[in-house]
Formats: C-alpha cells, structure tokens, sequence
C-alpha cells in the first residue's frame, strides 16, 4: 500500500483565461461567472462558518458542455468542485480557491417516470421534492426526505447519501438509487448500477453514493419510487428521563416495529421550540419521543397500539396520537423547525451531526449534559432516534471570539465520543471541510491509506474537491489525534465508557 | 485512467517450499494440505465444469495465521484463491494453478449476538443456517437464505453478496451486513462499516460485499439480525401464459406490496418437481407465481387477501393458500428442489443465473422459449420474479460434446439478451471465472478500466483471485462482442427488442 495520502497536484496559479478561451462556442456565456458580483453567491454551502470566493463558476446546460468544462479543467490542471442547490451542512461545496464551481443545477429535467418499474430517472439538479411532486399522480413518491428537500437537489443528495426523517423505515438515498451515470474526470461515460437488484463486477454504485464530489459527477440517476402510503399517524410520548426514552426506542425497535419515523428532543430542545410552533408538546417532559406508523388504515392501527403499549411499559409519562392529518403535521412541525427555533434564543448555533448505536442513547446525552459545563455553553439535543443520529445545536454568540472556539471544540469533542462508544461522526451531513479533523479520530492510517487509493482510482490527478474529507497524513499529524488500530485505546484523552 | 487491465504480476513456477519453510512454527501442520489425496477435494467449488487442482491448501485457525499466509504469500508474490464452504456456481473459488487456496472454514465462531441491537458477530466460516439457528432463542434470525444455506458460510455470501428466496423483502447480504473486518494482501486490518446506519468517508463496504475474493479477507463479520415473523403463508396462482403471470408479478409490486417472496416456475419446471416432490402444483398452468407473506397473523391475512385480489385481477386460473405451516413448506419444497428434479430427468443441467427488469418477464421467457429450437436444447424455467432474477435451468448430456458446446452457447446468449434488455449477467451467483466474457457484454471499456483501478487499490500486486472476475482486454477482444457505450447498438449480432 502506498505511504502518501493524496496530496494537491494543481497550481497555485490556475490558467482560467486559458480555460474560458478553451470553453468559448462550446458553453453559452451566460453559464460561466466570473465578476466578483455573480460568484460571490457560491462563496459557501450550508456550513457558513467557512467561505472562499470561487474565481470562476460553471453552470452546464447538458452533458456535452459539463464534458467539455471537465476536459479542459483537466487538462489545465484546475480542480472542480461540483455544487448543487449549496444547501449541505459541511462545506462539501465549499470553493477551491484555484479550483471553478461546477454548478449542476440547470441540468434539471425530470426525464421519465415509470410506474410499472416504480422508478424516475431524473437529471442532478433536480429537486428533492419535485420528484415526488412529479410522481404523485402515480400515487408514488421518493422517499429520502431531508429536511432541506424543497431546495436541496438528488446530485447534492447523491453526494452526501442524503438521510431524513423517513430514512429509518424507508433508507438512506444510498438505498433509493438504481442507477447512475456518471462522467470522469477524463470525460468517459460510466454507468454504475442497474435496475436489476444487484449489479455484477464491483459495487461502485454504493461507493460512489455519498462520495461527497471527490470521484465523479452525475448526469443523470434512476431513483426508486415507493407508493405513497394510504395513511400516516404519529404517536407522542413523555418520559421522566432520557434514560426511559432511550430504552423506549430501544424496545420498539426490538419488538419488530420500523417506525416511519421515529424522532426524540431532550427537555431543552422542546422548551426551545414550543412557544416558537405551539405543537402542544409536554414541557414537564425531560425528553419526548414522535413516533409514526404508515400504511393501510388497519396496519396504522395496529402498529400505533403496539407502539403505545411498548412506549407505557417503557414508563412513558403521556401519550397522544395524532387523530388527524393537521395534528400528524402540527406534531412534525415544532421537529423541523427546531434549527430556526435555536435561531431565536441564541445569536448563533452550531448543528452537529453523529451517529451512535442506540444502545447508548442515554449515556451519550448524559456526557453531552457533562460538557456543556466544560466549555461553558449550552446545547439542544433534538435526533433521528431510531437511526441513533443525534443532531445536538450548541448555542453560541460568534460576536465573543472565544465562544467561537470553545463552540468548535465542543462539537468536535462531541463527534469523537460518538466514534468512542462505536458510532461515526456523520449520519447524514457528510464530512466535507467540517469534519476532515474528526476522520483521524475515525479510521486507522491503511483505512484512510484506502480511501485515498480508492480516490486516485477515479481521480489520479487530484482535482476533484481536493482537500476535502479524506485527511492528509500531515493533518492528522498536526490534529494530534491519529486512530490506533487493533484493539488500542483510541483516545487517549477521553475517558472511556 | 490506465490503459491496461490487471494482468498477473506472479511467477510460473512459485516457491511453494519457500512459503511452507515461511509459515514453518507460524501455522499448525495439520492446517497446511500439500498431498493430492488432501488437495483434490478443493479442485473445484459448486461450477464442477472447471477444475484445477491446487498445489497448496492452507486452513489458518485464526486472525494471526492468516495474516502470516497472507503476508508470506505477498513476499514470494504467491496468488491466493479463499475459499469458503465451496458451494459457489461461478467458479469464484475454482484454485489457481500458481496459487494457494486459502480456505476459511476453522474461523468458525459466533463471536457474540446481542439482541438489544438485534446483530451478531461472527466469523467467516460460520454457516449460514448457523447463525438463524444460535439467534432463535432471541426470536430473531439472518434474513438472506440461498439455497445453499445449510452449508455455505457467511464469507462466501459476503463474497458473492448472497440473495434467496426472501431477498426480495429483506435485501441481498449487501443489505444485511453492519461491518465487516478485513485484512487486506499487506496483512493490514480495515474496519469497513460501523453499527450506525451510515459510515463516513467512503461506503467501501459495499464495494467489499460482492467483490469475490479479489480485495482482501473478511476475518469477522457483524450481521443484522430481524424479528422472526409470527406467521407466514403462501398464495399459489396459476396462470394461462406467462405473460399473465408477468403482469400478476408486476400489478403485486405496483401494489406496494412487498412479499416476502415472489416465485415463478414455467410449465416445464413445474412437470419436472411436480412427479418429485408431490407438491400439489397445477400441471394445466402455463406459469405459476409462489407469493408469500409473512408478519403478525392480521397482517398477513390482510394482505394475502390483497395478493389474491391482484392475482384473480390479473387472470389467476386457479387459487390456493397454504392453511397450514406444513403446507406452506410442501408449496416451497417443489421450487426448492427444482435443481435435484432437473437432475432427474436429464443427465446434466447447467444453472444460469441473470437478471432482468421486471416488466420484461414474458418477452425474455419467450425468447428463450425460441432459443430452444435454435440451440437444440430443453430449458426449465425457476425464478426470484419479484427481483427479476432468472435460473433457466438447461438441460444436455456431458457425453455428447457437442451438447456441452450448445449449453455453453445458450447460457452465454441467455445472458447477453438480460443485458440487452437492461438488465445483468448475475443476480446472486457471481461473475467468477464462469461469465468473465459476459463481462465483456455488460460493461464498457472505461467500466471495466475502473474495476481494474479499484481492484488495484486493494490489491496491487495482482494476488488476490487473479484471472477472476474483470475480464483482460485481450479476452475481451478474443471473446468479439466488446460494449460500445454511448446509446450505440450494443449487441450487433442479436435482434433488438
């Protein structure tokens, strides 16, 4: 195995005007921005804490013209980050500061729609939600829903292998997509995947998913579409302590039961939205679980009872199930808008995003309380439950530069507890530039030496997003805090479970 | 990318007493098979048509051995053939002249199940039934069951990513397997996948599922374990013509409903088992579709009734629901043993295994109908229909050389019409040494340049069931059908559909 993670192989002074000399008759001017007033707007993604303004943005009509901007980008040595409605949360669209924006959302059409295959082959930019708008007349729909998905686009969702509240029963967008075409970074048309249910030779399909722009770029994916359920309720339940909320998503699962959802918020997380949404939620609760349950009439019933006699031996305090559509969404909403509800009480937050096994749902929160005495700020906790990805909001004020940086090392502390007891410092976000530190902490130097491998596989000249989630040796070095393999403690500087 | 496909990198004439001398004090001696007599039985797996005997058999008992045979094997530039339980069709572990066989079957321990997470942790060798069998008593089981399950393991699953009867509802292995442990050819061990529902940085362990023996060993496995269904029951329907048993596959699907499997046998299969195995099946039926459902007992009442609903819709001639857990396994036993009945009534058969989209059933059952006349040959038809998953079984005589020779030729354009309709050359068996000119068929130039790119970021060396699997340029040239991409017609000498 080779002994150098990747390493930049671009200039430092990138020939643009020769690239734009290149791309001249083949792309229409008004796809590619360069004043200062027109990149500025795809200076960050989501994650706004990091900015870099891009020195040129590419915005492709079609593939010819995508094919041809990654061809002269290649051959000038300019690296690429691909973009697509900029809504991620770790800075996986952030600008290369020698590289050009690879902007795909005018490659949005909706190209076929099948409902015999339950299946839609869709071009990148393409929203999220405009995919099941497009198929409701089936009585079908896509079912990764992230929470962003009026905006956010299946090429951004593709990248980051995309979660949402519905991923627990229904998977992640690695388990939606059939197909993809994808274009190298030597232009060459590759498909990946099939409508078969398994493809032969390698599975690249799945590793391309969430590979977060570094290998390729999509033209054009086949989605899975699933019937749209008849009918949908959502069961709330108080409990006295995180503990008895833990062991309540613990025995759902346990008893056989995938929720369509199933979502829990701590005590601060409901005190934080109930007077921004007035969904009703109990604030003599120290944590609440919504559960949902999706099918036929009779199915939903069934399965609420079941969910509600696991959840009153679990020692739930009060139970409700929502008796109409408008309740189901009213008790959704004060979930989804937990973000903006931070908005309100605190001049700044900062969205984690780690998984952990549900086993220790409990005592993670319990640290989490810990820590917030530690580095002196406070924190919200609201999570997809079921999946064990937790979602914690650290409050913070960026006017006081030390609560800035006491709040990036609560974070990081926060995502290293969950690689400690098991989990992994993303569930749905990506790593991007956010957490590229955090993947020292999560995989051993011949994993990374893999990623890396497997990267140079389908970009040997280093070119695409560079310098984005796989860590160079030189980083982890300088974070201090390289994984030892093979049974070793992991971090030396955290206690351990 | 690189122009060439991998090419082998070892010697003619390796130095097997170099290596034994090597692992001398490291490995026990009855681990280490040289002799014929010990040899033989390793000469071929499950695809008896191809055989080698191998010059060395080694059985490490543990991590530690194993990565001293691995690492021994990489210095003297030794290939390595793994071996599970044998019971693979593609010839994926058929041993390599020059190679060892590394055979995995003494790591054979369930390491632990822990029903809070409703996973176990288990080692390579471990069977496949094993493990339903240890989890019973926590009401839960492993949900990928090949036919082969009694005997084959769960590193040979992993390695060919196993389906089954019930992969339809519950995933192929890929969907089935948490983590896995590996040690690449460098004798380095990579966690790949973690317990949490997604894994940051590269999904390499889908890539890794699937891969047949060509990127490293898996020495442990975490598997997902599930909730044995409280009941289960099976519709049979007979149908007038395939076609109509086609439409009743796809009107149950478009339904969404999900059963938990979806069978198809054509006339001729159903009069070879039905005089074996007494099944009670129609011999008037053109096509009969096994449906089963599994869940509580409402549940599965419910929705058998919406299966027969679908079925008498689509023009079931004949109706009949299993009343009893005996008779649902007599329903299952005919399907089950449709290879032995095949063995009964011809002197050989040769098992294919593709795949199709669904909506293409009839027209591919017909054309192989015809491929009949044209190769000479009788074919029997038993599928996975709710995956599209085809086993036309063909049926020749060894001793007539001219029948193999048709067999073969059948198989091959049985296969290249699954992907000319958009579908593949395997669904569950692997590609192996037995559809390596398939490949050819199903993958582009630059495809297949991208295997050969990533096999090379595990193994570049060459070692790892070389000759296997990603078929060299030469035998794609040799072989005459190499893939045009691009939308070009890719089959010039079959028709288009």
């Amino acid at each position: 195995m080779t002994d150098t993670l990747i390493s930049p192989a671009y200039q430092q002074t990138p020939d643009f005007p020769g690239l734009l000399a290149r791309l001249a008759g083949k792309l229409p001017q008004h796809c590619i921005l360069s004043r200062v007033e027109d990149t500025r707007a795809y200076e960050c993604d989501g994650l706004s804490l990091y900015r870099t303004l891009p020195p040129v943005v590419i915005l492709p009509e079609n593939e010819a013209q995508l094919i041809a901007v990654v061809t002269a980008c290649k051959v000038l040595n300019i690296p690429i980050v691909a973009r697509g409605a900029g809504t991620g949360l770790s800075g996986g669209a952030m600008p290369h500061a020698q590289g050009i924006i690879l902007g795909l959302s005018k490659l949005n059409r909706i190209l076929s729609i099948d409902p015999a295959s339950a299946s839609a082959v869709v071009q990148p930019g393409v929203r999220n939600l405009a995919i099941s708008e497009a198929a409701a007349p089936f009585g079908l729909y896509y079912a990764p829903d992230p929470s962003s998905q009026i905006a956010c686009t299946i090429g951004g969702n593709i990248a980051e292998n995309s979660g949402g509240v519905h991923c627990l029963k229904y998977g992640l967008t690695v388990h939606n997509i059939l197909r993809a075409r994808v274009i190298t970074i030597d232009g060459e048309v590759l498909e990946l995947g099939s409508e078969a249910p398994d493809s032969p030779g390698l599975e690249l399909l799945a590793a391309f998913i969430g590979s977060e722009g570094m290998l390729g770029f999509v033209t054009e994916a086949t989605v899975r579409l699933i019937p749209k359920p008849a009918c949908a309720r959502v069961v709330m339940a108080s409990f006295a302590s995180v503990e008895s909320a833990g062991h309540a998503v613990a025995n759902v699962i346990g008893a056989g039961i995938i929720p369509a959802g199933l979502e829990m918020m701590d005590k601060r997380a409901v005190h934080m939205v109930e007077p921004f949404v007035n969904a009703g939620y109990d604030l003599e609760a120290n944590a609440l679980l919504l559960c949902e349950s999706d099918g036929t009439e009779e199915e939903v019933e069934h399965e609420i009872q079941r969910m509600e006699a696991v959840f009153r031996e679990a020692g739930a305090t009060r139970l409700q199930v929502s008796s109409s559509e408008q309740e189901r969404l009213t008790f959704w909403a004060g979930r989804k808008n937990a973000f903006p509800a931070a908005g309100r009480i605190s001049p700044d937050y900062y969205c984690m995003d780690g998984t952990i096994p549900r086993r220790h749902l409990a005592r993670v929160l319990n640290a989490i309380e810990e820590m917030e005495d530690e580095y002196g700020l406070r924190c919200a906790n609201v999570f997809h439950a079921g999946d064990g990805n937790l979602h914690p909001l650290i409050m913070f004020d960026s006017n006081k530069p030390d609560e800035v940086e006491r709040a990036e090392k609560f974070g990081a502390a926060i995502l290293e507890l969950c690689v400690q007891v098991g989990g992994t410092i993303t569930g749905e976000h990506g790593v991007g530039i956010e957490k590229i530190n955090q993947m020292c902490v999560q995989f051993t130097r011949p994993e990374l030496d893999f990623f890396s491998a497997f990267k140079r596989a389908f970009d040997p000249y280093s070119l695409l997003n560079p310098e984005k989630v796989v860590p160079t040796l030189a980083r982890c070095a300088e974070y201090g805090k390289m994984h030892v393999h093979g049974g070793e403690l992991r971090f030396p500087d955290l206690p351990r479970f």
